[in-house]
C-alpha cells in the first residue's frame, strides 16, 4: 500500500528520514563523548524511542508524569522535565524513582518540600536536578548561587538525592549556558559533591553542543522529525522533515484558492513568526493562509501549477511537537511505501 | 469534591454557565421562529449535545465523518459540514444517509460525482446542500448562479437529493449573506424546487440572525462555552465563559514571572490578534506570554497581587474550540462544585 491510499487527514512519518535524523544527531554526541537523551514528548511513540535507544541514547526525557508512566515499562532511565507539586503525581512518580528509573527537576523550595514529603520513609531516594534559568526566561533558579542553595536543600531533604543541574537553553546562548552551569557546578562541589548530571538541550542549538563542554548530556526532541520552523532557522532542510500531514484538496472554490481537509485538528495553529500554517513541498509557492477546525485554506496565486480537487498533498507543519498533542497515531512509511500505523502512548 | 482538588492541568466546564448559554441562544431562535442547529465540534460531548436538543435545537452540525458516526446513536438529524470525496468516507456516511439522519454539503462537481457514486443503487438518496461562499473567502460556490448550477447537478445525480443551501458567514456580512442566499434560492426554485434548508451560522454574529430572514436555520458551536476571543469581540462577557483550564503555579522563578503546568497541550497556541495565550480572571493584569508543551509562562509585572507556588488558577482560553481537539475529557462542575468527568466522543 502506498501512502497515497491512506485516508486523510493523516500524519505520516518517513522512517528512512527518522533513522537518518537519529543517526546524524547521535553520531555528533558520540564524537563529543557526551550523552544524548531524546525527549520523547515530540513523538510519544515507544517504537521510535526504541530506535533512539538502539542508536546509542543514554535514556529518555519527557514532560509529564503520564509520559513517564507510559514509557516506564520499556525504558529504565527517564528524566521528567517538569516540576511535580501535587501529592498524587508524586505518589505516581515514587515507584519509578524507587525502581531507579526516574530523575525529576526542581527550581524552588516548595517543589523540593513536596517531593520530600511524597518520598517519606523510602529507602531509595528520588534523584532531583536543579533547573537553572540560563537565559530562556522561563523556569529555573536565577543564579549559580541560587542553584547551589537549592542543591543543598535537596541534599538535606529526606527521601531526595541531589543529581545535578538541568537547563532549557535559549537558542544562541551557549556561552551563557556554559558560564552558568560551570559556575553552579563549582559552587555545588564542596557542599553537595559533584554534579553527576549536567543536562542542557534544544533541537535548534544541537549542532553547537561543543560550546558547552561542562555538560554531561544533551536533550532534544523535534530533531527526530524536524519541521518548517527548524528549516527556517537553518537547522535542517526540507528534505530532512520526516513528519508530514497528508491531506486531500476537497474544493477549489476559485482559481487562486484550494481547501484542504486538514485544519487545526491536525496541523496545529502555531505560527511563531512564520507566514502561514505549514509548507506544501509539491507547491512551494502556496501559502496556507488560514485554518478551520477541519479545513485548511490555501492561497495559490503565486503557483505556476495548481492542485486539482481530489489531489493528495503532504504538508510540513510549522512545529512538529504540537501535532503529537492532537493525534492518536502516525502512519510509518519509507519513501511513500506504507509500513504500518504506530499508536502514540501517554496521550493526555 | 471541589474543582480545586482536581489534578492539573484539567479542562473545567461550568454547567450553570453552559445551561445559561444554551438557553440564551435557543430563546433567540425560538423568538424568531428559526431553527437552531448547534455545532458539536466545539465540545464533542454527547451529554452536552443532549442538553442542546432538550432546549429546542432542531438537530446538530459536525465537521467530519468520525463525529457524525460518534453522535449517530443518539441524534437523528446531523448536518456534516465538510466535503466528502473519499469512497471510504462516503461508504461510512451512506448508512447514516439511508437512515435519514444525515445531510452533507458540496461546493464542486467532483464531490457531487463522488457522493453519487458512493450512493449507487440506493433507494434512499443522500441529502446534499450547496455550500455558498457569501464572503468568508473559504469554501463555497462563488455566485448564486453557480449555486443554482450545482443544485441542478445534485438533483440530477443518482442517489442524491438537493436539500438547499449552506454557508459559513463571515462576521458582519449579514446583508451580503442574505442577498446571496435569497438570490440563490430564487434561482433554484423553478429548476429544482424550494430550498428546504437554508443554513448559515457562526457564534460571533449569532445575535444578528434577524438580519438574514431567508434562512431556515442557524449553526453555532462556541456559544456553548464562549472564550476570550468572543469576549474581545463583545459577543459575551468574562462571566459567560463556561470552559476554563485549571492549572497550578509550579514555579515563581522571579517576582514578575509565574510558570503554569498548562501549555500548548491544553491551552492551544491560537493567538489570532489577542495578546497572550488566555486570560486569568483571578489576575486580570497577568499576561500568558508563552507556551511550552506542558508549561505556560506568565508575566506578572502589572499585577498588584501575585499567585504563590502551588496556587491553582483558572484560565479562559483564547479559543475554546481547539481545546476540544487536545483533550479526552472535561470536568463538569457547578460554580466550583464538581459533578463528574465527561468524555469526548469521536476524538480524532
Amino acid at each position: 500500500m502506498r501512502i497515497e491510499d491512506v485516508e486523510t487527514p493523516a500524519v505520516l512519518v518517513d522512517l528512512d528520514l527518522v533513522e537518518a535524523n537519529i543517526r546524524r544527531a547521535q553520531s555528533l554526541f558520540d564524537q563529543l563523548g557526551k550523552g544524548f537523551r531524546p525527549d520523547i514528548t515530540a513523538h510519544k511513540i515507544p517504537f521510535l524511542a526504541g530506535l533512539q535507544m538502539q542508536a546509542g541514547a543514554i535514556g529518555i526525557a519527557c514532560q509529564n508524569i503520564l509520559e513517564a508512566e507510559g514509557f516506564a515499562a520499556d525504558f529504565d532511565d527517564i528524566l521528567l522535565c517538569s516540576h511535580l507539586l501535587s501529592p498524587r503525581k508524586i505518589a505516581r512518580a515514587r515507584p519509578l524513582a524507587e525502581a531507579g528509573q526516574l530523575t525529576v527537576v526542581a527550581d524552588n523550595p516548595e517543589v523540593v518540600a513536596a517531593l520530600s514529603c511524597g518520598m517519606a520513609g523510602t529507602d531509595l531516594p528520588m534523584r532531583v536536578l536543579v533547573e537553572c534559568d540560563t537565559g530562556m526566561g522561563r523556569c529555573g533558579v536565577q543564579s549559580p548561587e541560587a542553584a547551589r542553595d537549592l542543591a543543598r536543600a535537596i541534599a538535606a531533604a529526606p527521601g531526595l538525592e541531589f543529581g545535578g543541574l538541568m537547563t532549557c537553553a535559549a537558542p544562541q546562548s551557549e556561552a551563557r549556558v556554559e558560564a552558568f552551569l560551570s559556575a553552579a557546578a563549582a559552587l555545588c562541589l564542596p557542599d553537595v559533591g559533584p554534579c553527576r548530571v549536567i543536562s542542557t538541550g534544544g533541537t535548534p542549538s544541537l549542532a553547537l553542543v561543543g560550546l558547552t563542554p561542562s555538560i554531561t548530556e544533551y536533550r532534544a526532541g523535534t530533531y527526530i522529525y524536524n519541521d518548517r520552523a527548524l528549516v527556517a532557522r537553518g537547522a535542517c532542510t526540507v528534505d530532512d522533515c520526516a513528519l508530514t500531514i497528508l491531506t486531500t484538496v476537497v474544493s477549489r472554490p476559485t482559481p487562486d484558492r484550494a481547501i484542504l481537509d486538514a485544519g487545526s485538528n491536525s496541523l496545529s495553529s502555531e505560527v511563531s513568526g512564520l507566514k502561514g500554517y505549514g509548507m506544501i513541498p509539491a507547491y512551494p509557492r502556496a501559502t496556507i493562509t488560514g485554518l478551520g477546525g477541519g479545513h485548511g485554506h490555501v492561497d495559490l496565486h503565486q503557483c505556476p501549477t495548481r492542485p486539482r480537487v481530489g489531489e493528495k498533498l503532504q504538508v510540513i507543519p510549522n512545529h512538529a511537537g504540537p501535532v503529537s498533542n492532537l493525534i492518536a497515531q502516525v502512519i510509518l512509511h519509507r519513501s511513500g511505501a506504507m509500513i504500518r500505523p504506530a499508536e502514540l502512548a501517554a496521550r493526555g
